[in-house]
């Protein structure tokens, strides 16, 4: 039996304490090693539920104290590229969840940290390349089944019912390119196998005016000629009446695919005086719950087998680019070029 | 240009008074010659709204002193054999609403009335098999398409938001098994292409206990081994919640096939706090509008091509027959054998 | 009894001919008095099977020499604004099939003519809102269901399977905005209420260099912000995998309306090896057969109750103006905006 | 932290792998103490692929030699009653795949010998109560949204892909009403709180003739009224055409709820030349991966908290009952009676 790598789970949010709980329990070959967060009581709660880890409030502390292997970064988007560099630097792997970075200089700063460890894992944390469905569409593609792609379309849009959070994180949100389509744009690149020209967006606060304050919509849309020819649609909101909204379209000259065209939250159909009808996932953990385990696993499959994941830095300088191009001719009108 | 066949439509409630509708003004070289109905009002509110047609209450008076070429019978069951008769005996083609009868003794009657006119054409009202999805079901079954037939599934359920007038009609219903499933028996038959050999039967009164003072139950079902070894479960009701529900299943050892799944009323779906849904149809009407006038260009068709129709005068005898099984099969318990 | 209105079918393609029929036959209270087309054989096809009516193959003729209440033109679009103008100067009520015209100076021409005979009807034929679905939506939208719309998509898509018919119509089609998309951006105005500020588009031949000789592309795409903000996305193309693919979304703050997301051919799933699927429909007239009549019916009842359709000249003028701008983004680049 | 309990999982066929998949990696607070199969490879294989268990192949000698808290069963139903009678008198909790048994006789010893031992924990694997899509029917269910129930329909199909498998498996089957339609006999049972009066049964050999050999059909039905009055259709069968197929109607008064019409294996939708579709699950395993480790985690709950599951052994008497008279009535055709 090999020894079992020691990571640590660094941000204990909703989705970084999910992480903490499959590395606890449900990656195999894994120790949850310590925990890591600027709030007490989450450090506290997760050394109580996760099998007393360690626990830190302050990421260099642990980095020095703590014997680890890997890092699980799920902290504010403006901390990664420091953290990035730091973990790196002590000699660990880097999981980090999306995006790499809010500015081109602090991806730059992450890429530059990743291309001088060769030899230490890094991986982003794009997890629907993970989600079954997903793999399914990438298959299909890949084998050529649907022709040469014609339109990509992407909606990311979070439930109505999880407005009043929307609203407590808008302060802090990158805006909706950067925090919701990013998601899009990586799948646009991954089944496009191509790069974008150039952006047109538009949008606004149709229900919520204080997402103004922060130069963001409450939705919006954005579309993209790729080098290939191929179209890509963006829509990314904070409102769907229905559920958690993750709809993903590819168009091809010989078939297309659609993928999660009604969110249903699990396989009852309800027929009564309102017609027939499918309840909705009304969280994204409810939608892709195992992704997020599926993209451990690989990140620690990659380290077992010093290799490293599909998905690069380089994936994550390009999301950011492409959505802060989408965020400028958001907030400036116009169309904006995309370059390297 | 030929001259219009003139028809009659007899009886005048909401179906006849379709049929009155499509004759007046749908269905190419008619001529809506004659309404006939005992509710005074009806007569006179079709003779109105469909082009002044000649305007009866009794239908022997009509036969005696109208020409025409054929009536349309939408009239209770019960009358369906002597109305059959006299119009054959009086020279005319007959279309004649299912069920062909409520009794044996009724059937034969009509049967014999038919045989003894063989160039007179006679058509019963099993309409579905004028509906388009079912002419497909069909094609692909006779193609070969789903192989060998093991099972049939046919729902027939009246809404719930038309219990009101259920359970006026009660009193004058022949069961549910003479009165919705006779059209799932007449499917049954034409797409396994076989009879049924014995029923077994079951149900009650789930909502409105009024259905038992008539020997009926508010929902029954049936199963029955048919000669060719197939199987066909049958449920009638009138407390759909979502909708008029005709849903049929044939399931065969290459492929199965649905019908009328989801009785959509149209090709919306709405996103909204409940799920994704669709609202249905409330009305057979809107489910078989398009069948109901198909059905009658088939017995136009007949009569000016000189030739009968797919459904006999046969398949309302045996549709009434195996229907009387079930009913008694319900009433009595225990397994019914069904005889030629 | 009214006179029946006589009216002519001016074109007699395969769409010019179902409005032939619908005139010939169901339509209450008309008469086809007249067919007329440049190609010999269709008015003699016609005149034989729709019950003999007069035949010419110039339009000129016809109006001098037929006595006429309405003509219904199918002709090509470059011939609307002048046949228009002719007809509202002999007198007739005149239904346009769209688009209106594909310039702005026929479009202006048509409109002066429509303002100088204030009491002739005119109708342009944007059949689609006189489809149940899109009744329906607007009903909903209408009452506020949706709430403030946010996002309009329509994907007009012709099937793969009659791409040999849309490559032989290609030199003389105006471009996929002005032929495919115009119902879209018709449809887009009526449902938001609003209009578009400018446009951005893209696409080009996935498939088909051929469409590239003529200016345009197999597959298009736009992008619209409206006066009221609300985002409007189009795609039209030549290559739908499945079928005639006409599907419309428009999310709102509090719920979204899907139409036609499966273009179903009819009610019948097929199970088999390939999973569980529904065939499409492989016409516009499969698709919009109800509406083609409907629209015709609206037309006649607004000839008889002296009254003007809701659709106005004004709805063609815009139509073709937007899509012209569309197709000026989509030739030359960039942002074009859309004036009055 | 607990002491981990020491489980052994018993039969190593597909799903007993599975069982000793999730009891070594994937439940909390559990150790897969060992596994035994008369099978020496997969003895081996589960010992390598496991974390090194004890391995054994008689289950006598593990009981005698190996420290244990409980045993999982998923051995021939023939060995279930003596196994667990020897497993409880070993002072194990004992969790047993379905079927209890396949005489009374055997279930009455394994009833026995659960009532001799109150204190230890058993549990039977009716797996789809743990689903979540059951669990969310049985919640609206309890909630009165169905208001009174009709009629329960369950299919439970295995996929034509698979038939080579059953061919083989035909021999030790206890045919199909045991095998496959006892699941849908406790769902019966578990949501309309009631049990069946009598069935009448029927079917065949419709691909294979080969089942007839067994007193088995390749595709079987059953009709059953229950107690309360409300009815159960089961169709159990092994020619799937498009997949695992394990489909659940309960139709009530005021709302009706469908389980998974479309067994899909994903999100995606495909749209190509043969219309829109989904693929489809085709293993159990595929379908109720989630349902299996849920019934052992709530296993190894019962044992930490000493109390009884909610799935009892009387559940898997009264479901061998039922399903034997459900064969003897497909074997000797009539109604039989189903006495407790």
């Amino acid at each position: 039996m090999l020894h079992p790598l020691r990571i640590a789970a660094v941000g204990l949010g909703r989705l970084g304490r999910l992480h903490a709980e499959n590395l606890a329990f449900h990656i195999l070959g894994v120790e949850l090693a310590a925990v890591c967060s600027v709030v007490l009581d989450e450090v506290l709660e997760a050394r109580k539920a996760l099998g007393n880890p360690a626990g830190f409030m302050k990421f260099d502390e642990m980095l020095a104290r703590c014997p680890l292997d890997a890092v699980v970064l799920t902290t504010p988007s403006s901390l990664h590229a420091g953290q990035i560099e730091a973990a790196l630097n002590a000699g660990l792997h880097v999981f980090c969840e999306k995006p790499l970075a809010t500015t081109m200089a602090e991806c730059e700063r992450a890429a530059t940290a990743v291309a001088r460890h060769p030899h230490r894992v890094f991986m982003l944390g794009f997890m629907r390349r993970y989600d079954p469905s997903y793999v399914f569409a990438k298959q299909q593609i890949d084998a050529g089944a649907i022709g040469r792609p014609i339109l990509f379309r992407g909606y990311s849009v979070d439930p109505l019912s999880a407005i009043e959070d929307a609203l407590k994180y808008a302060p802090h949100s990158a805006g909706q390119f950067l925090d919701m389509a990013v998601h899009d744009i990586d799948l646009a690149r991954w089944l496009l196998k191509s790069e974008p020209r150039e952006v047109y967006a538009t949008g606004g606060c149709y229900a919520y005016e204080e997402f103004a304050k922060y130069g963001d919509g409450d939705n919006v849309a954005a579309l993209m000629p790729f080098e290939n020819g191929a179209m890509a649609f963006f829509f990314a909101g904070r409102t769907a009446p229905h559920g958690y909204n993750i709809e993903t379209e590819i168009i091809g000259t010989k078939a297309a695919l659609r993928i999660n065209a009604v969110p249903a939250r699990n396989r009852v159909e309800i027929l009564d005086a309102g017609g027939v009808r499918q309840t909705c996932d009304q969280h994204f953990i409810d939608r892709f719950g195992d992704a997020y385990r599926n993209e451990l696993v690989e990140f620690v499959a990659c380290i077992r087998k010093e290799r490293q994941p599909e998905i690069t830095v380089a994936d994550g300088v390009a999301a950011t680019r492409i959505a802060l191009a989408a965020t400028e001719a958001f907030r400036e009108g116009g169309v904006v070029g995309i370059r390297d």
